[in-house]
């Protein structure tokens, strides 16, 4: 299974409305469940979704404004009133601890499960998390309060061993685990033979950079350079370029152009304001910056291909 | 106007589900718009309810389990983001001012109206607020954590002149004030005419009283007594009972038992657990010991008359 999948549980901005839930999202990627954001409502999505929420072993908050957190203790808790015993990582900012623990403690709820906390640093690039397949850093982005962007890239792929070539060379079994991760191999007479003679390359590795609320940052480009797909905020049309940059959010535009200069494979936009009922204008108006354009429609699955 | 109505916007326990929302009602009394438990999602309740919600003055919160309170923080912010002015007054427990407090510092939110806390007191029956046309008090309830009911009352109405008699005793119209608060009036010579003479009583006061999660506790009943229309919760079937008692709930036979006892007028039941998908059960088990019984519905507006 090479499963590398977003799901966009909510796509509006600022406030729940019956047009859009605030955002969320999952990512399936290494046979992980990560959560991506958490706004109020973000349980019942999952549920909509038939999405298990046990499933989710990590949760990434970008920032502390409510549209990205408020769903987060009451998950957190209908994760323990069902029982759960698996550990949980919340990656997000230093604070978040304070928000969950304090509401833990008014409401006597004394979590069944290991809470872990990693704290996001606003000020610069940092790895978060990694296991043998895929690394998760985190970035700072432009907002008006502390609020990081997230990357998530799997590690390489083992390569694949040609069977023929291993015969030809004499090359035995022992040897396949030191090529599959890029390792020479010595023959059945100790002699070295090039792993690019018994190997082919794996699958390329995939990934996901989760840029949520910010201002148009070229900063960011370095982190997100070349990802399969980048999920960029678009809050506003370019004709709102002053209220974009009032509060400190992007255009259609902006996030394209961002795309484009990063040179990313698949863009997709989100965080929509409620005052815009349909999204067709922001593709209208990313495509010419950038073609490979999606928008976000809650409930709808961007595999990365 | 004299409208006095209850709607549901969420009753379910425990989690939000697809099925139910947690607990959340609006109360029109007395010209105002009295939100009553505000459990995650309720924002978008209101919203799909057409409730304006810059019109709702005062919310009460039962209790810090997140299913009564968890979208407090966000309607709050919501408020605030629409620009509302007007103050907005929470009666509830008196940890809720440090759980929004230290959101709204975490998010730098800085609310655009006057945030007024009353704290209701856990140990006993306390007024909590009160104007020309109502008074709310609050009353123990008997839970795993603090919790409390609130008494909604209307206060005596004015009472109604009659003009004949007033002619016929020579009453003057600068005495009418009086005569419509209760007083006895003056006539022309200075006599003393008997309120009962000359007025007719008002509408009878109106009551609503809110018993959410508690464990079946007759020590309610003197401050619920004779109410017009009483919330009490139902989470179990009587089948149930054990659990109901190890988790502090009550039945939908507890709950009956306690109307009939506090001889109420109309009862209706909520705070329905996810295990029952239908609600009929409830209404089968509650009517045979109360017979005005209502099933809580979300969406649906339950009229005092």
């Amino acid at each position: 299974m090479n499963e590398f999948e977003v799901t966009v549980l909510g796509c509006g901005s600022a406030t729940p409305s019956l047009l859009r839930n605030p955002s969320a999202q999952l990512l399936k990627a290494a046979g992980h469940f990560f959560l991506i954001d958490c706004g109020e409502g973000t349980q019942v999505q999952l549920r909509k979704n038939n999405i298990k929420i046990q499933r989710i072993s990590h949760i990434f908050i970008s920032h502390l404004h409510g549209d990205h957190y408020l769903g987060l203790v009451g998950l957190i808790q209908t994760m323990h009133l069902l029982g759960r015993k698996n550990k949980l990582t919340i990656v997000g900012p230093a604070d978040l601890k304070e928000i969950i623990e304090i509401q833990n403690k008014y409401s006597e709820t004394f979590i069944s499960f290991d809470l872990e906390y990693i704290n996001t640093n606003p000020k610069k690039s940092e790895p978060v998390w990694e296991d043998e397949k895929i690394q998760i850093s985190s970035f700072p982005l432009r907002h008006r309060i502390d609020c990081t962007g997230f990357l998530f890239k799997e590690k390489p792929h083992p390569k694949s061993i040609i069977k023929k070539e291993l015969e030809k060379h004499r090359i035995s079994i022992s040897e396949i685990h030191k090529l599959r991760l890029g390792f020479d191999a010595l023959d059945e007479n100790g002699n070295r033979v090039a792993n690019e003679k018994l190997t082919t390359p794996g699958p390329p590795q995939k990934s996901y950079a989760y840029c949520s609320d910010t201002n148009y940052f070229e900063a960011i480009i370095p982190f997100i350079k070349k990802v399969n797909l980048l999920y960029h905020e678009a809050t506003f049309l370019e004709s709102e370029l002053e209220r974009a940059k009032k509060t400190h959010h992007s255009t259609a535009t902006q996030a394209a152009t961002i795309a484009q200069k990063a040179e990313i494979k698949q863009l997709l936009l989100g965080h929509f304001s409620a005052r815009y009922k349909h999204t067709e204008p922001f593709l209208l108006e990313a495509l010419p910056i950038f073609e490979n354009t999606w928008i976000a429609e809650e409930g709808r699955s961007y595999v990365v291909e």
